[in-house]
């Protein structure tokens, strides 16, 4: 069965929690919980790490190298400063979808320096938890093209 | 019936017949279609509009004042320059998602910037034509919620 | 009788419809009217014009080359992003004075540009609805100078 | 009786006296005493200072906290330069409206950044001696504004 | 008859008539009727079209895809703006010559960015009226390199 | 007894073994020792921790939130590159005190951008160790105020 | 008796009276009896002066030169500004501790320039009224340090 | 017999030689005889020199003052350098016409500053060695006007 | 008898007492006493002023117009800073000669930037007390050529 | 025996497997083992570490201070982003010899900066695996100089 | 036998007895003895030529194509200015190794721009003279790939 | 005797000839003339060079290393440009005065930029062909001071 990785950077673990106003009062493990049953629902499996470690993500994405199809990865704050990262979806040439809860644009000018978008596949971004699933709709569609699925859609 | 008004700017018309290792080969005419196939499954109507100049495409975004839930919008290359576009987004106070084919980040400098994205609710870029749907069923999820729907998903 | 054009760029048809709190409540028509009837009072014929469309407000422009006195002309987000207007301006040689609802130096920092400014008589920003009574009153003082009104003040 | 202080700064005392080309023949004299008649016809007393000195400057708007209703002020070369006298203006909260003689945007680049323009009322600039009539209008208006006036306008 | 457009941006139909110490005295009909001319005496069948809109303009550019062999191009003060019509160029993939009367490099810093040069086959710039003359000479030998002519030149 | 977090970043531990001319000689273990000390003499609790992983330095100020009145950081070279931490600053909600024993304005360029000091209470720079014990000092004013204290000032 | 000088910048003394939201409510005379008092406990004498003539200030630091052992100094709005402030510091050597009652990193970008942080020993910001306290505290350390008190704090 | 000078700058030598798919396969030798039996068609001499010492280059540009009509000037690549080759064309008072091979726009950013083109009479850019051909064209019409000649072309 | 002004601008008057490494051990007493000697040989008035105060370097500028035949000005740390004093050499078209004690190439950026320099007849910077004397030269041949001293130099 | 370590970062494990185009076909293994035998023909020992997170590379550095003589650092993304990294450099004071692979100018423009650079003994890029090499015969050069050798050379 | 050359830009003639502190103290003389030797020694010609003119050393460039097999480059101080120097070795195709004494990125700013690093093979920069034998090894190692030398080194 | 270099270079052998309105009408032969009488006068040789060879100005200021005492060095247009010339000035150590016949500062932009005035021991820039002669003044009282001189002035 193919797997994708969700992958989320540092301080989404405070998703829900805190800065509700900011980030919406879903927490991480709904997110994960409800993608994980999306992806089955189309025969995929998903697994998920989030970390505040650069470090930790980077090792993340060499291990699926090969063993997933692509991966759903919210950067967090490393969007904006790790050249490593993008490095590591670059050198693994592992197919990436950015997602961002909030849309850069209206915030802090560094904010709309992102370091990973020229090498993901693809960007969204400002529709909080609901992009998570955007992503997944479309990792699924570009990654677990099954024979009928066009048509059937 | 709630209507989405879906826009698209400066040579989009050109989709699928030029630049199709850029831009794909699905024509614009095949995306509308789809989209209001797809929107009217959910009950909404979808109207969409294609033009090159920038006065039209705010006429438009004028007209769907109070008459839309929302608007998709690609503004193509105006994306970068119209601050006139961007004004009457804020100014209609029409939600807008805005789309792009590409990957802004992947391409040149100049297409970095965004006058659009700061009042836009989200945006979806780098899907090709899958960004419209995308797009679709996220302004389905922000502005038409049924009653229902968030336990029928 | 001498004519003064008042041109008016996109999205300031909004004017008094949408967002108040920056704009203030008086429509663009009230405005139109109160102006009609300034100049009136001063023996001077008062034409105007909004459009959405930067081609409309150059053709303009042109059309009011050596029928015009003078106009005022508030550009809207074309400030700050068109070079044709501005070379409408100084090709056409018409006197013009640059009217701002807002103060663009309390916005965004892409509203400090203005192509407008340098190949204006004047400029005047900050004061609402009020704005276009002084650009009028410069107007008459600048491009109307009737014998006995500067000791008859 | 309402009190609006006029207020120069550095070298507006060369006013009429020196590059008449450029600023015009009328003398800062002249300006005040017109300005004050003006005041006085609608029924308000104006005071008005000149001073090269930032720090007289700042004392002077420091003073008139309280005591003014409002302050048409030419900040001269202070314009693009003192973050002290535009702190003075937030600090006194006196309501302030900025006028410059020439049109900055037609001269040399450091004459576009004003460190009052943004916390101003409003700004009138490029109209020589005839600007600051202007700014007596906006002021009295804005600041002065009596039973029955709008009605009578 | 292979055809070539000649298209002129805002402000060009003002040519001859306005700043001609800037621009010259022939007026934009000569500088037509001159090329048309020219054109056929090699065979080749010359329209054009000015217009103060840039969408008029893209529209134009994508009639003649597939019809016109190239296009002479002078975009005026849009050539500075407008991504647009850089995505037009580009997007129908017609050849086209970039004309400017005067050395933009001799005027405003604004004028020293062109969205279209690094989508054109080449430049020429300076010449006054003459340069439309050199752009036809160009593209005649570029677009419409007939057998025998290398060695009749 | 309320807690304070004294938070150390990169290279921290090695204060007073290398580069004494800049840093000083007192040792970090010095510094943490003296400010348990200092900080239980007003009836505090300090608990300490110096890393060289970005990572750690977020997760114990995740930790850290609920638990502790506030955070004395000195986020050593992640100062200037860290827009994660920041972010675990503004999502936390602890407050902070940023601390430098340098003078960075007095150093190199890149040094004069904090990412921290937006999103701190204030910021003590380049008093050396002296720094902490200020920042100590101030953290007590500022979150652990006791009944009568002020008074008794 | 050693001498510290507190020096207070332009607009300072409106401290506690106007905008108490940003810069708090104790006015600047009850901060300089309150550094006074303190001062005086440590057995040093403490003058003061506020004013809003950068000439003021420099003349002020060119007399404590020799006579004083240091300077508490808030410049207001001629740290942005004042290159002849720094040099005055630099030129006669008095030790300065720079004071700052906001956070200038959280507010406008040109409050991010400080042109007497580079010349200062150290700097205070965003403690509001105690960081004047702090800065005391850390002058009395560093300027008069008397026997026996390392030990005896 | 007037005279024209067709100067070529670094490396233009190893013109047809080498990088044959960006600068084409004409050699200069070619180019510099096709230009002169051009050239004496119109009753023109003309003379080249190609040179890799900017230095020999201005000296050139001296020697040409009084005795040729005009120069064209291909820089190669100390268009973007040399500033002491700008002030000889300026100096020197000799009309010059630009030459480049390529499109400097559709290259790298440092070839885009030209220090030539704003001391040039005009531009032509982006047409191989056909450019040169144009340039004597347009040298021809600008320098050498004979009577009659306007009536026959 | 012609009189020319030297004027000394913000911490001038430390000269020759601090910072020797920097700027010398010459006093600016010296110096003013050495050129009025030197200025008297050549039958010529020198009077001189230092202040800290940038209102009172406009106000002695003022003063000297008509009166003076130029100004030898070392406006100190306001060069960087003034553009009052700028328009105060503009606005009374005194003859300026700009001297600076040290090369402000080899300090910090912010001593590139003159305010001064654009409106001034010549500069000289680097030399020391020294420079002053080579600027009295100049100004005593700029300004007060008498009959034969050209030959008798 | 002396030692010196070799440090990667970040991504350096996936050498010679991913991107073979860009790093070549040699794995970070067959460096390792290579670079361990040379240094051991030179009568030194070689160790080596490579990891993705940033803490784990300063802490390397931090305990080969006083037990390397020296380390060869290739630090990956990090080179572009790391004060901590560079600062772990100056504050252990372990000469340090940069290798990176590819050129860094003829890639992105983010790897143009180096915070290691300027901390480094010296700099070897561009040369793939051979570039270890390089700097282990630097290495040995400046930290292990024998006595003969010299003259051996 | 296969040639390398040996080019030294500006200044280079000056090695070893200029700045010794900055340089080191061995002559370029010495190092070209050197390099020849060791060059022989792996059955290499060396040629060298040092020179102050940038024409000089293009020629030397042009003259070494196809002659050479590459080529060891110091540009000194025409590093960061010769474009006309990058196109040389871009144009020639001759395989190029960039060589600095000291590491530019610990001196001047304008120091870090290399027109010559992108089109060079690699580059070795800081370890003084030892940086050409480097050079010169990994020239072999590139240029002069004998059978059996892998196995042999 | 003492001997001094007076160096210029490109487009100095022009002065005189053209552009006087910005150079005046001495020619450079006159200079040297003069500038040779009045060393003479002071009992010291002047030797010069002009050359419009930026390799033949380094080799004249490696020549002049260790046989002349100073030099005074106009540089033209490499003033802006030339780090090669920069780097012979402070490779030799030879003390430079820089000499402008112009304010570069009134001029364009890129002439703001020197990479001279940083290594030269003073700058004279504004006063045409007199401003030789105050740098010759210069260059005797600093590289010159013959004993009784100071007294004598």
């Amino acid at each position: 069965m193919p797997t994708i990785l969700l992958l989320n950077g540092p301080n989404l673990n405070l998703l829900g929690v805190r800065e509700p106003e900011l980030y919406g009062r879903t927490t991480l493990a709904e997110i994960e919980a409800r993608l994980k049953a999306l992806a089955q629902e189309s025969g995929v499996e998903l697994e998920y790490l989030q970390s505040n470690h650069e470090g930790e993500l980077i090792d993340a994405l060499h291990r699926a190298r090969g063993r997933c199809v692509g991966c759903i990865l919210n950067p967090g704050g490393l969007t904006h400063t790790s050249v490593a990262l993008r490095d590591a979806i670059a050198g693994t040439g592992l197919p990436v979808i950015e997602v961002h809860l909030t849309n850069p644009h209206a915030r802090e000018p560094f904010r709309q320096v992102s370091f990973v978008s020229s090498v993901a596949a693809g960007t969204i971004s400002g529709f909080g938890a609901l992009g998570y699933e955007l992503a997944l709709r479309a990792g699924l569609a570009l990654w677990v093209k099954r024979p009928g699925r066009r048509g059937g859609r």
